[in-house]
């Protein structure tokens, strides 16, 4: 049976949320075990102009209820974008996940030529359903997963490709 | 048209390589401009125990060539491992894109549960193939295509998520 856009989508998205909470898990336990801010940890980034891991756990957040929402043509939640702690940045994955569950296979399935339009500053991109997932939501999505990881990773912390790709 | 398994593995990976290509162009023209030695650029890291830039666009060739390569069931060019400048990870993009083109869509559609074995070390990793496509190659793919933005962002060359998205 061929790939769905929900099994593409939503699935993908959980299972990326699972490993980046367990990464941010090892990012604060290395905060204790050091001695380090937590908090401070929570606002590294790799160079001045380039978001912090706050940024990168919402900017994920973000990209997939954006996408499971868009393909499914419904109204997506808005959250404040005010997370400073490893905590609150686990409750936000939570909401985001939490949303990512009410969605059902048959309001994605079928959205392959649905169009949408993606708004980003004063630009606006318009896609097709399947060109948005595949080159828009997936790659951006990663993009900030993997970000997060690379923040914490260039920060000391001991998290491994294991973390990133689930293999526990 | 649900997706089919083609559709998102090659032109993904394509479209990848060819946002990867411009941003290494940018990395070695920052380097040109600053007159930061090019090839030090491609040894550069984001700590000490993680892999180089070099590594990481041979790291997305292999799991490119891979992904494809084990979906339809052919034999992988191996390349050797060994770029050390601009010019040479651009000639791994180009060799690994020239495979890419040599995998018909017919060969890799209905791979959705062919069995894939992945090796790692000692260690052995069983999927069927969609399993292997989007929790495996996809996420890898773009951990590194990432990584290799996040190094060249963090030594201050001047990309942007536009560069990563291919939005030109």
């Amino acid at each position: 049976m061929p790939l769905s856009m929900y099994q593409t989508s939503v699935p993908v998205f959980l299972h990326g949320f699972a490993n980046l909470s367990a990464i941010l898990d090892k990012g604060l336990a290395f905060a204790d075990e050091q001695g380090v801010d937590p908090d401070a940890l929570v606002q590294a980034r790799l160079i001045e102009d380039m978001g912090p891991l706050s940024s990168q756990v919402q900017r994920a957040s973000d990209t997939a209820k954006g996408c499971a929402a868009r393909l499914a043509g419904i109204d997506m939640p808005s959250f404040e974008d005010n997370e400073a702690t490893f905590p609150e940045l686990q409750d936000r994955i939570s909401r985001t996940v939490a949303f990512l569950q009410t969605v059902r296979p048959e309001q994605i399935d079928g959205s392959e030529e649905r169009d949408v339009l993606l708004t980003a500053g004063k630009q606006s991109f318009a896609f097709r359903g399947q060109e948005f997932l595949l080159q828009h939501a997936l790659p951006n999505f990663f993009f900030h997963v993997t970000t997060a990881y690379d923040i914490l990773r260039h920060k000391g912390v001991p998290v491994g490709k294991r973390d990133y790709l689930g293999r526990r």
